[in-house]
């Protein structure tokens, strides 16, 4: 039975509703989860670690008489990269080091250093860039254990300069994931405990006796997660809260439509509720891909997930032209986009929002996912038009430095007051003034 | 009746037991308050401008019949900036001027360009830096009013290149703050609400007929607002969640301790949950900034405020040397943190987390909060760890460029496909072998 894949015309008098139709998305939180989850919390803040060894031998089904004795040890995680297949190790040993290499250049190439100023009245001012002291990583357990996101986000907090970088990963009824473990090796996580839920939340954000508190929380997670995360920021920072993923595929018509139907799997293919675009300016192109997806379909050990997530998110949308594409590009916001086009820069430069762009007909999303060496965790949910990638910014905060010369203090001081007393803040003038060399107090 | 300020040693066995408590501060949500902000804020999504219009009425008491009629326009503005007298106007105009300067630096030293490499088969990575689109700022109305948050919300947002900058801002029975929009003014915001409370903030976030949405609202605001701001989060941007504003002093025991003592009411006259501590190695200085504070409160017209925040948020500290003050102050990761000590730059270098450091004895607090240059929107509550002062990189967001050569998609199209099957993602493994130029489907 063919898919049935929405076709859209982006010149349809309707066309802006039926796109709000397609991208709408209830983000809106469970309550019972949110309920769940603050408990678990506030259980974990006043307990410590005998609360995390309760939660987590009965979700976990994993008896531990110490959270020590939960901890994976640097030995252990060297193990598991040793056992790994030499092309299976290699191959993660080089995406490791090309997305260390890509995040190397974002820290020097993006302020890390701070900056400073001296004025002609000796006033210095300037910016100072420090990396947080500690993170916790949440890695998901289970059927969805994704080495490839261990890499992306310790990597770049190593790279900022975090000292200790801390993995939970809960191994629900002990099962290990040996990539997983390996990948951490690679990366360079400090520790890793075997934990998850909200009970790791909790211990990584208000520290037990065992766990250290951190100061940020990044790394997807399941509902409970979520909403924990949500609930523990301010105590802690965390990452956005990532929404299904998401790609858009601007082509010209001229790739080969198998390339297209097969890149609008990879992403159909994470979840039912993923979404995959494809805008062109061919409609008999369009058929074309709609055609390779109907053949190659059966060949894909997940189809059934690819199936759902085509029918009811996807579609296929015919635009006026290649400038047409992008205008609807930006009110998408994709968090993949992918230009799979003869010289694809010039589109490009029309694009204000997305989380990463793939250029030209070889980029295929998947070598970002992956290796290419940019980050894979990528704002979703139109969050492009005001979020960025993960990256070594988020791992890093600055500190304004102000250091204001007696000169300096003469000219800015009566400014400050005369603006303090407007706001009705006297000892703000006051302070002010008492640093004028002929203020009578 | 002299102030009974707490006074601690940072020698005490049990000072950090001490120090939590004195930092502690209660940053749970009123429920009734978030539920009722949940309503508005539906509300204004479904019936747009005539629930503004219905709220504004019940609120501010101002009666008006369409949403633009709460406009004010550029010509009132500029009337507005007009008529202050010359000496004010002269300041706010000094600070605005000053505060972009700083701002067009840190553009400038921070990345906002971007980068791209190229890679020895041809494949070039990089990172895209592009503005916001819209973004919103609430100011608050009434007795707080604030140009000096005008200008600091405002300017970094057209530096960074944002096109359109909303403000919102109540007015109460009508009543408008000339200081305000003399601000809105000079820092180039593009259109001015009259409308506030989280109808503002819904009407920012989703548009109305009138308002168009943006895509990040920044700016104080009460408990309502901060509500509103929460839940509309994901749908838009926004900036920290602020807590009550603090000022931790280190001072090396040299400083005229009348300056400290103003140093500290500057602080403690925002509100009577502020916090103003002194590190100090010399307890007999302390004793000083005491009979100091207790000499000048009565002096305050604000010294009800000064005394509740004094008595019970402050705190002289002792300790045993600066590196000790060092120490301390990182764990309490101020918002405003004072060096008013001989070569403070030693000292600086070893402070991992503050928001903004005023170095030297000339460098009130009060020069960084009107004019100095760097902005006065910093992070409270010890998120220091973790987050920075508002600045151009919070209007900007970043979207990494992935350009994959042909010769490139070969290598990394292995090693796609080898991490993908470990992951068991087939489509994403084929999706980067279809590359592969002797690929056989």
């Amino acid at each position: 039975m063919p898919i049935k894949i929405r076709k859209l015309n982006a010149s349809d008098a309707d066309f802006q509703a039926q796109l709000s139709a397609l991208l709408a998305f209830d983000a809106s939180e469970d309550d019972a989860i949110d309920q769940s989850a603050a408990q678990i919390l506030a259980d974990v803040k006043a307990r410590g670690d005998a609360a995390v060894l309760d939660y987590t031998r009965r979700f976990d089904r994993l008896d531990a008489d110490t959270v020590t004795a939960l901890e994976i040890g640097q030995d252990e995680l060297q193990a598991a990269l040793l056992q790994l297949a030499p092309e299976r190790r290699a191959a993660l040993q080089t995406a490791a080091d090309r997305v260390r290499a890509y995040h190397e250049r974002q820290k020097q190439e993006c302020g890390s250093d701070g900056f400073s100023y001296t004025e002609a009245d000796g006033t210095v001012l300037g910016q100072k860039v420090t990396p947080l002291d500690r993170v916790g990583i949440y890695v998901p357990g289970g059927k969805a254990a994704y080495p490839s996101s261990v890499l992306m986000n310790a990597i770049p907090a190593k790279v900022a300069g975090v000292q200790e970088v801390i993995m939970v990963v809960p191994t629900p009824d002990g099962v290990k994931n040996e990539l997983v473990l390996a990948a951490a090796a690679i990366a360079g996580v400090d520790r890793v405990f075997t934990i998850g839920g909200a009970q790791a939340v909790g211990a990584l954000a208000y520290g037990t006796a065992t766990i250290p508190p951190v100061d940020k929380i990044v790394g997807p997670g399941n509902a409970y997660v979520a909403a924990a995360k949500r609930r523990v920021f301010g105590t802690v920072g965390i990452d956005m809260i990532a929404g299904p993923s998401e790609i858009l595929v601007i082509c010209d018509g001229t790739t080969d439509p198998d390339w297209i139907a097969m890149d609008l799997f990879s992403q159909a293919e994470h979840d039912e509720l993923a979404q995959s675009i494809l805008l062109c300016p061919d409609p008999a192109y369009i058929d074309q891909v709609e055609a390779s997806i109907n053949r190659l379909l059966a060949g894909m050990p997940r189809h059934d997930i690819i199936r759902t997530s085509l029918t009811n998110r996807g579609a296929l949308i015919t635009v006026r032209d290649m400038a047409h594409a992008c205008d609807i590009a930006n009110l998408i916001a994709a968090e993949h986009l992918e230009i799979s086009a003869a010289e694809p820069q010039q589109w490009a430069d029309r694009i204000r929002h997305a989380g990463a762009m793939f250029l030209g007909r070889f980029s295929s999303e998947a070598l970002g996912d992956y290796c290419a060496g940019p980050n894979h965790v990528l704002p979703t949910s139109r969050t492009a038009r005001f979020s960025s990638p993960l990256g070594v910014y988020d791992f890093q905060k600055r500190s304004s430095m102000i250091f204001i010369s007696e000169a300096g203090a003469q000219t800015l001081g009566r400014i400050a007051a005369e603006l303090a007393y407007g706001e009705g803040l006297q000892a703000h003038a006051r302070s002010a003034e008492y640093r004028l060399n002929n203020d009578a107090k």
